[in-house]
């Protein structure tokens, strides 16, 4: 598996060429990695690859201490380190002259203050957003690509079959995510590719909570909702729900009505028809069960280099599928004070329109004892 | 230990009246948490603490599944949630009224989509920047806070001696950061504050270097540099470099010149001069040595509830230090396909005006066998 770098650059190259957009200017470092595979996260200090049009350079603007690693990992080899003591804009601008016309940028990224820091260097220039181009390109995911986001989820899922052993009653939230944590790197992932949510009981009906000292008891929900990123850079996403020692009828019957919504929401999904179908497929599942009102955000979103990234899978998104996207299917019915199931699915449009599930682990309510 | 919202939102309220400020949209995770105490990860989704100075209320506007934790944490009570499905800038408009003259934002925060986005629902508003203002609030450390802050360093100091009772001949870089990370949360954080850096051998010559399979061996150094956010979202920062099995003459060298420039830089630290002389006298110690060109970088950072935040210690910073910062002192000496050395401690200037140490991880050389 490798990733073909040049053509990435290149369809880009040929947008801007098209466009006439003589400076690209990319900040946002998951696209950095995602053209040049340097993957850095620089706090607050600038990184950027530039693509100059009139030369039709690329040039890897890097913080000085950072300048060995991306000399090793990035593809662009013309690389300008930047030190704490040097202004980023001047070094641009002795790079690439004053004499700019047209600069494209990531617009949601690029601050109203590199904003005006760029119109004092390149006081001529024009903007324009070029993150909708570069989104296009990123959303349809090669079959290589597919092959390194397999691998971020077979090794969450083997995490969640070790993990699930260690569960007992006392245990607390935040033990099982450390334990689950450090699964992930001892089964060879770089990291979480987000915090681990770890939820048991009646914190399970908060959708965003965090794992604290909250013990394990029986007859709770246990909710976990995790993924890694690998070293190669991509990521996963998955959730189960499961029971810790015995479930009730009522816990049973909500756990079935969120499965059967998840499976409707992956039976759904194929290419050429409106994203948002995906949605109502799932949600009609659980309104007509009569929870409409405990599912109350959107049932899915694309992840990949990111572990959010576009498409949006939301009940107004008229987008129409096509072949190549990736993305979670994830509904679930959150009772306050009460708890929640989630069911958390990766699926993919292959070569032929139809869904390719990414995701293995059972979904038949398990109980744990 | 308890944080007084009140006094952070009025201290804001009254910098934006002098400004003649109308509305006020703070976007940043971190200073939605430091005016309100919620914390929060919106990833794409909005969030924004708004203060109407035309009728002084504080509105928190959040995503829909975040409602019922904002809830329970925040101070600001008046909540607004947004549903995937809706536009947060239309719902702002709803909110606010279309009539609004001039906006505060966090200009290194708000992106240009968002200002866009704003213009179009606001179309007779002006704009001015808060960052500095927030920033300069921000900056200045109350002895509550310090108070967290301490816990933070506690915590990572405690795993730090857990965690190199571990280190052994043959582990790699990775099940190092495993196993310390997973100390992390056994002993009370939340997490690690940012990724932990585990670096042996000649990849300790990467300040900003990645735990790989790279094997410990008898005679690497060890670098760690590493800290927690706590539960209370105090992070916290250090380095410590050790040395596997036997050190050469060199390395003894090296450390020593690095340890006498770490205490020059905190020695230098008071109030009442300029940040720069802090970078300068840890520079100082490593120039004379002869290892200048391999120390390129600023001697130091603020933190807090961010782990990197204001003021940046570097050697042409010339604002004047005051009490109540607190930020690192991390000079390094990096050889390139050598090894590095780095020690990293964090230093508070205190209502005296004089430097504290909040950590203090013993920093003679040691050997781990």
């Amino acid at each position: 598996m490798t990733i073909n770098y040049q053509s990435r650059l290149t369809a880009l190259q040929n947008y801007l060429q098209e466009q006439s957009i003589d400076i690209a200017m990319i900040t946002d470092p998951a696209n950095v990695f995602y053209y040049t595979g340097f993957h850095s996260d620089p706090h607050e200090r600038f990184l950027a690859l530039v693509l100059d049009g009139r030369d039709q350079a690329f040039t890897l603007f890097v913080p000085a201490l950072d300048k060995e690693i991306a000399d090793n990992e990035s593809y662009v080899k013309n690389i300008v380190p930047i030190s704490d003591e040097e202004d980023p804009f001047s070094k641009l601008q002795m790079e690439l002259g004053a004499n700019v016309q047209y600069i494209g940028l990531e617009m949601k990224v690029v601050s109203m203050f590199r904003h005006q820091r760029l119109q004092d260097v390149f006081p001529d220039a024009g903007y324009t957003d070029i993150q909708p181009a570069i989104n296009k390109q990123r959303l349809k995911k090669s079959r290589n690509e597919m092959d390194y986001l397999q691998e971020a989820v077979n090794i969450i899922e083997k995490v969640l079959a070790e993990g699930i052993k260690k569960v007992k009653v006392g245990m607390t939230e935040a033990e099982l995510a450390a334990e689950l944590e450090f699964l992930m790197k001892k089964l060879g992932a770089a990291g979480p590719s987000f915090s681990t949510i770890v939820l048991a009981g009646e914190k399970s009906a908060l959708p965003h909570g965090t794992p604290g000292d909250r013990a394990l008891q029986n007859g709770d929900f246990l909710l976990i909702d995790f993924g890694v990123i690998t070293n190669a850079g991509y990521c996963s996403d998955i959730t189960r729900t499961f029971i810790v020692g015995e479930a009730t009828e009522e816990q049973r019957k909500i756990y079935d009505i969120v499965l059967k919504s998840n499976q409707a929401g992956i039976d759904a999904v194929q290419a050429g028809v409106p994203l948002k179908a995906f949605d109502i497929a799932a949600r009609k599942v659980i309104d007509e069960s009569g929870y409409g009102d405990y599912f109350n955000n959107r049932v899915g979103h694309g992840l990949g280099i990111e572990v959010h990234e576009e498409p949006s899978i939301h009940e107004n998104n008229e987008t129409i599928a096509e072949n190549g996207l990736m993305f979670t299917i994830e509904p679930g019915i959150y009772l306050p004070d009460y708890g929640g199931v989630r069911i958390e699915d990766e699926v993919y449009i292959n070569e032929n329109g139809k869904a390719e599930v990414l995701t293995t682990f059972p979904k038949d309510l398990q109980i744990l004892t």
